[in-house]
């Protein structure tokens, strides 16, 4: 029997100038009521596991979630952290790409790519990025961290659905193509 | 009578990732056919002006075109040409903010703010744009010329209307709040 292939989403809120967060990782500016809230915890729900990196663990650290998706089998890249704080937590710190694409090959429900920008890029890169998921919020900030950094060129997305909320949040579905 | 004031709009292109151009200001990797030109060009026609910044400019320079908008007003802003190449174009050289507020006085249609981003920035900056109408194209960047600059703080938008086309483009109109 032939199986689907996990799908790797990176599923990120980012500003109309393609920021996921203020330059100090912060990201109060996004809109955390509503009903793209209550879709965001429905949609986290397919998923099967996480993959995030160490600066976007660390956002939940600060407020010691060691776990942040505990029903998510939960990755995190990191060079620097030499043991993750909570058992449930699997580091991945060497050949990134390669751990993400045996991951991909496990059998299982699809992958959530949490963030980094720097991360992200680096899947997108390997061609490991399946869909890009943005919940574009309604407004600028001008500097903060970038969705995604240096590509080696310009990456072609298709556009698979939009859902508009009233807060003026739009979810936007992209598959990435190969 | 009163009379309506005319609107600034800030109408560009952009990445997913918050780009209205390469950072060699080419933009060759934006849709450029499909009913979102068509549209484009339809809504060209309510603007009575247009102001741009002299980068914006050369792009049409370097095919020597020196006068993109032949039925619109037509403002550069640069401090360092002296003469415009064609008696149809007025420089802004001194106090933009001044120059943009007392066109925004003036009778007239609404005026097209087509760039760049630090223009835009300029003028968000002293509350005078009206809205932001951008043409979001189904593309990753990771570098190049950013929608807006480093603002003094993030500027909330109002989202009032969006359009998808068939090419994946979205049309994305926002207010901005006061």
């Amino acid at each position: 029997m032939h199986s689907q292939k996990r799908k790797l989403t990176y599923h990120v809120a980012t500003t109309l100038d393609g920021f996921i967060a203020r330059e100090d990782d912060s990201f109060d500016c996004f809109s955390n009521v509503g009903d793209h809230v209550t879709d965001y915890l429905t949609m986290l729900r397919a998923y099967g596991a996480v993959v995030m990196g160490r600066r976007t663990y660390e956002i939940g650290l600060k407020f010691n979630v060691t776990d942040p998706y505990p029903f998510l089998d939960t990755y995190v890249v990191s060079r620097s952290l030499k043991e993750a704080p909570n058992p449930r937590v699997n580091l991945i710190s060497g050949d990134v790409v390669g751990a993400v694409r045996a991951l991909k090959a496990q059998e299982g429900k699809d992958i959530y790519l949490a963030g980094g920008g720097d991360l992200a890029t680096q899947l997108l890169t390997a061609g490991l990025v399946d869909e890009v998921l943005i919940k574009l919020n309604p407004l600028v900030l001008g500097t903060g961290i970038p969705l995604v950094t240096r590509l080696p060129s310009h990456v072609p997305l298709e556009l698979l659905s939009t859902k508009v909320y009233r807060t003026g949040v739009l979810l936007l579905q992209y598959a990435v193509n190969p």
